[in-house]
């Protein structure tokens, strides 16, 4: 059970947005450059970002990205939920109802199966966790050296 | 991010062995049956949990399936990750240090990257829940109207 690798750029380019958020709007190609990173790609990584309303994308020569809300507004589990979706990694087929399971009375299917009581808590825990974090917490947390030299990178090419 | 289908019936196997403990070890061809499966299929689903020790299987025209331990020493997390692997959901690939970081001086990659940290931190809450709970938990759960129908069905098919 794997997370797709846009989460990990999403959370990434929020960071450097964060950082750069008195200069932005910040053009993919500047953006893609603090990266490494082919533009088209970075930009087909951030379409569910701006699409779910965590950054906006400006069209045009001056345009480009910027966080579209504060950044203690948007936590680690909207990123994570813009990329991968909002429905629970474990998927309920009612195996309970197969085979010795079809005489049974319909009302005792009337609670969830025990197993995806235990599997969906866990994933509640999870997204607790996610959602307790935001992108404010991880600028707050990252090296003051990291956001100074995404600033100076970024001027340097910009200049 | 979706769990493998491999988790559900892994989790529903272990409990009908729990039911049906007594009588173990249950031929695939039954326990099969209960499911309303192909038996090769079910044979494929349960390798792992064999390899992991959560199942006991038996060769031979008597053999068949058994829990390898009581129900109370195997967790959910156990079926789980036997099935899933023991890799965390999210993998850093230490976006941080490709281009703007590639100037960082290596100390201020010593500590691992805070966004790593957050998805560590939910996917530890996440196997807490899932260790916290035994299959003898979802036993002791689950309706006794499911024990009793799982007892009857295969004595049925086994008369």
């Amino acid at each position: 059970m794997m997370m797709s690798e846009g989460v990990e750029w999403g959370l990434h380019c929020c960071l450097v947005l964060g950082w750069l958020d008195e200069r932005a709007p910040i053009a993919t190609a500047r953006l893609a450059e603090i990266f490494e990173l082919p533009p088209e790609y970075l930009k087909k990584r951030l379409q569910p970002l701006v699409r779910e309303g965590i950054l906006e994308s400006t069209p045009g020569v001056r345009g480009g990205y910027r966080l579209a809300k504060g950044p203690e507004r948007i936590t680690v589990m909207d990123v994570v939920a813009a990329v991968e979706g909002r429905t629970g990694a474990f998927q309920c087929t009612e195996i309970r109802r197969r085979g010795a399971g079809e005489t049974a009375g319909k009302s005792e299917f009337a609670k969830p199966c025990g197993i995806a009581t235990v599997m969906r808590r866990a994933e509640m825990a999870w997204r607790r966790e996610l959602s307790s974090q935001t992108i404010a917490d991880l600028l707050a947390d990252a090296p003051a050296n990291a956001a100074t030299r995404a600033r100076r990178f970024y001027e340097q090419r910009t200049a």
